[in-house]
């Protein structure tokens, strides 16, 4: 089994403080405080982590773009494919009659990534773009 | 075509700061500083719409979990079916050995696709969550 | 005394989890687990509060502004003026010949709060914005 | 005058964009659309440079903390001392019988500034704490 062993040990928080994080916890759906714990840490170092250019990281790139666009899928595949090895999948969806989203997911050092979101991000016709960045190795 | 007509205007700018934006726009692959302009003022839009808890808007949820974790797959497979019209679309990937991650996306009210967010990312195994909001809308 | 009572109980984390977190603890110079996770949920609860327009909130906004712009000044200390019931305090800083920083503490409900921050940092002249918000209540 | 040369050239945006751009920049009290963006130009500027650790920047440390807890302030001023030449002002707030507010204005490298953060916010009787960092280069 690959689930790491459980430590345990005891964490002392102030009265008024608790009774209001375990009504948050009913309410977002948390089964037990040291789930919620586990979330919290492992948010925090990952957000520590893509701060290091150099760190391994998992890019969700979301754009919005216009597929009238003359060229546009074209230069995206474009630059997809150039960067295949940093791509894991796009998916794509039709929005309305005008719009598409594409969300790629992408993996390499934080600045490759962020160069990929870039660089796929500026082209004439893509709307709305959003990088959104993960790390394996801390959680 | 749905491509709406162009209005062309007059901008200022400070001339160093136009300097500093131009090697930026060169640096990123902006064809023009138009696009580039478009780009920035769609930004700040979806910004300021998806402060509304009413404002329609599509989420990217990114959910990294152990597929280990007994009953997560059926757990995170039930919300979807439960709120399935709020889902468009998931993608998944197996990471390595143990870690996998799903893609989500939600389309809905702010505060619905929220929700549906924490709900989805409280699950004991789910390991690290994001969720980016943008809106049709405005773009 | 003022410090509410402070209550003791077990939490699991799994062991390389805690690992990376206790590095990071010493690293970044907490005494103990339980002020982490003490910082870690009061971190939460403030951003999930300030995502509701009506909460009470304390905002600080960061101006940075060029001093030679015609009547910005007055303009800043005007607007503070009529709002002064919302200001608490405002700190000015000579960043160098031509820059000026202030940073003004904000005291309100969010969307008050981030409309007085709107119109302070959309007069021209000011260079540079930013408002972080944080919440009393749940700290 | 330390005013710099303004360069006039010109702008195409699609007609319903602009709409959008106008209600919002009349909502928010700019006057000009080329006053608009210049902040937006400079905030994107500010965010991309703000990734590099060794560029030179700004911080506004916010930091909530509680005034009875022992030994606090004193281990507040003793790191602040240590690094006086990276500390430029402190404000302080008495936000309730509580709480106490201090917001530190910090000077140096982006890596400097964060670990100063890090290290003034990770002490017993912190509540809460934010940095937002800028970069007077480019603005």
């Amino acid at each position: 089994m690959s689930t790491p062993p459980l430590v345990r040990f005891g964490v002392s928080i102030e009265s008024d403080l608790l009774q209001k994080f375990d009504r948050f916890l009913e309410h977002g759906g948390y089964g037990t405080r040291s789930e919620a714990f586990r979330d919290l840490i492992r948010a925090r170092l990952v957000e520590e982590r893509v701060q290091d250019p150099d760190a391994e990281a998992i890019g969700v790139l979301t754009l919005v773009y216009n597929h009238h666009q003359r060229e546009l899928e074209e230069k995206l595949t474009d630059v997809q494919h150039h960067a295949h090895h940093h791509i894991i999948t796009t998916t794509h969806v039709h929005l309305d009659h005008d719009n598409c989203m594409e969300v790629i997911l992408l993996r390499g050092k934080v600045a490759t990534v962020r160069a990929l979101a870039t660089a796929l991000s500026s082209f004439k016709g893509v709307k709305h773009s959003n990088i959104a960045l993960t790390s394996v190795r801390d959680i």
